[in-house]
């Protein structure tokens, strides 16, 4: 069986050079010190090239938030599922979670320093993209607490408390440091576990 | 009793104005995407007048991440020291590092973005007020590890955990929300605790 033509290849590879490009430009002096001209010099790019791709430079960051966003759902999400139990959920998730953020460090940091930099339009867009996360870490706490597993005072606040203690890696993880991080998002998944079980006579383990 | 002379009132007021200033410019644009002129006409003043105060932009930014890396430090020391044990010491330490970044919340964002905008000495000296803070939480951490009362893998993850779900209050924290920064912290200060504490068969409460 042959493969299907993909006459947009060399089109997608264009934005994907631009996409990176962008990233390593914006991580290092921001949205509003970084220019086209400078975006299209790190990818070996005239200005004019970059526009057959992106229409703006708020085009471009969209497309970075907005990558980032539905890989690190796609990847909790698909971890979720190997859970029974609501427990076992929320360390998957986690772990998938914590795991973006290490390997993904760069997007991140555009991702917590730059919605300032959305257009009304484009932060509606990734707000909402980010309530779908929340949402979905959200559902997982609170069916702990319906089944009794999980104490907590406010589901929303120690939601957000696991989503961003999880994001915060990015700001510190250092690949070539004495743990991977497969091993910190081990750690990461007890700790958010510990959280929202608590110690109410209950021992978890 | 008369107050002593502040011959310097005048000058550290200037400063002042021009720190809050750089603080509205920077959250809004970033450090490169601010000019000193744009600090300047924000304060009310011209640039002249700024450079009287501080030699560069730079200088304003190390001031900004400066003040909060102190208040923020002398902060929770001072919250320590009514704990009679780890347990009491972290859950006052972590409250009043909510409690600092529900209130300062744009100097939180420029700290949290801006490391790269600083210059290597400058850098240098910023991550080791980080670094004393740091160390102060994983102090409180590992004495409760000593006393037997907490459990966690590596004291050191357990400790940037604390540390980051606590700064990122500054980022989704409401003023005018459903919650007061009292009642956040309170909470943070619990699921820290629960996150240490673990379950290991010996209920906390």
């Amino acid at each position: 069986m042959s493969t299907p033509a993909r006459p947009d290849g060399r089109r997608t590879h264009g934005r994907e050079v631009l996409r990176r490009a962008a990233v390593r430009c914006m991580v290092e002096r921001g949205y509003f010190g970084t220019s086209i001209r400078e975006i299209a010099e790190a990818a070996g790019m005239t200005s004019a090239a970059l526009y057959h791709h992106f229409a703006s430079k708020q085009a471009i960051l969209v497309e970075i938030m907005d990558r980032a966003l539905d890989e690190s759902y796609r990847m909790t999400m698909e971890a979720a599922r190997f859970g029974p139990d609501p427990s076992a959920q929320l360390r998957l998730m986690v772990h998938a979670w914590v795991l973006f953020h290490c390997l993904q460090r760069d997007e991140a940091m555009i991702g917590a320093s730059e919605l300032r930099s959305l257009d009304d339009e484009a932060r509606r867009h990734v707000v909402s993209r980010r309530d779908r996360q929340e949402t979905a870490f959200r559902a997982v706490v609170q069916a702990g607490i319906s089944d009794g597993e999980f104490h907590v005072t406010d589901p929303l606040v120690a939601t957000r408390a696991i989503i961003t203690m999880g994001t915060s890696v990015a700001t510190w993880f250092d690949p070539s440091g004495a743990q991977s991080a497969d091993q910190i998002a081990e750690q990461y998944a007890d700790l958010a576990l510990n959280m929202v079980t608590g110690c109410d006579g209950q021992p978890r383990r």
